[in-house]
């Protein structure tokens, strides 16, 4: 028998997520699996990590044969646990987080919890994807991407990703035979125009709650979200350096400034 | 009289952090100043934001005569409900982010809620500036460089920032003498080694909690930790395109895959 890979699963829409079932089942066809997710939903929760609170781990019966746990932390935290303590002596292979319920394309990838599980991951030099189906329904058909998500996870696992430790893929909302195919891309300029629903709670206090809209302000070939609009699933490598590099020359004037 | 520019200031420590307190003060001396900031520390959130919440907005009287809430949520939803509530009607000319208790400089701007505020108010294109000081404790020293601070805010206010929108300002802990001067530069590359303390709790259960330590792993000398141990303050044009570019092309073997 071949070295079993070790698979790290995490998520954000939580340990009970039908999302998180369906990758766990084409995740076991390509090595060990652990499971390590949120105990409630963390959808929205960014990069955060929880310092000024003990987290709490349980292991839990969540898929047959598999081992499972349970956190009472962000995404992030889950991965930081699997890493320092849980796989603490083992060396992973891979960790994928999701499928999230609905997209992380485009800007979404700086507030999904689903992408930071992921890029906490790759901080750590673990090759990490993060899946994400255009749908945001609790029953979402997570059947018909499987065998394009077995084929990434496998080429991954096999062949890596080159110059990138991550890899943002969303998926179209098709049935199997709509998808067209792969589309290696970059992230597209978008931003949420948001609103928040102003309303009285039983006490008569007032509240506000977010809601809003997606715009995509790029009209590029070569993004994420002409790709899924194309009906292609979407693949980003992806980093964590922030930096507008080309902008450094051209705001060296701070240089000269003097209190 | 000029047109007195609207300053929207927060920050991730809360409402009360001595670090904002100072840094209302250097930009009262800019323009008209509207405070927005978490009714709780909110460290470490990075860009979480609240969708299955309400969100409670209370106007108070934090700084003298200046307008000022506290919010429930998280630093990302102060700015967004100052920018699509509070501010609705106006145009705010710059979002100031600050000043933080403890360094955002390299990967730490990933975690850190006082870059994520700056950046949301990027995204909707306020030019923004997180300011943060190499000392994690309460009573720091934020007056050995408000002269600086406020050379940075007036500099930004007159001629903008170049090809980007969000820069993340580190400041050394140093005495007033002892800044050299600002350095525009990169995010160096860097990570946390993370160990979980372990405990038992009052009812005898299992608990582990964050602790961890900061490494470099960047020996440049065009860096942001670089232009810190050398007793400058680090200025980086940063954005949050997160694409690895020159990595689109070396990946698109995935497009070969098929289900």
């Amino acid at each position: 028998m071949n070295h079993q890979k070790l698979i790290l699963v995490t998520n954000d829409d939580g340990i009970y997520a039908p999302g998180l079932k369906a990758l766990v089942a084409i995740a076991r066809k390509h090595g060990e699996v652990v499971v390590i997710a949120p105990n409630t939903p963390q959808s929205g929760m960014g990069h955060a990590i929880t310092m000024t609170q003990p987290l709490r781990l349980h292991k839990i019966q969540a898929f047959d044969g598999i081992e499972s746990y349970e956190c009472s932390g962000t995404p992030v935290d889950c991965v930081k646990l699997a890493k320092n303590v849980l796989l603490k002596e083992r060396n992973i292979d891979l960790c994928i987080s999701g499928i999230n319920h609905g997209s992380n394309a485009s800007i979404n990838i700086i507030y999904s919890g689903t992408m930071s599980a992921a890029m906490e991951a790759s901080l750590e030099n673990i090759p990490s994807i993060g899946f994400s189906l255009l749908d945001y329904s609790f029953d979402a058909d997570f059947d018909a991407s499987s065998d394009w998500i077995s084929q990434i996870i496998g080429h991954v696992l096999h062949k890596g990703i080159r110059l990138s430790k991550l890899l943002n893929v969303n998926i179209p909302r098709l049935g199997r035979k709509e998808i067209k195919g792969i589309r290696v891309c970059r992230q597209a300029e978008g931003n949420w125009v948001e609103e928040f629903k102003e309303g009285k709670d039983p006490r008569n206090e007032t509240y506000y709650w977010l809601t809003g809209q997606f715009v995509c302000q790029d009209d590029g070939e070569d993004t994420d979200l002409f790709a899924l609009s194309n009906g292609y699933i979407s693949v980003v490598p992806s980093g964590h350096d922030l930096t507008i590099h080309h902008a450094i020359v051209e705001n060296k004037d701070f240089e000269n400034l003097l209190p």
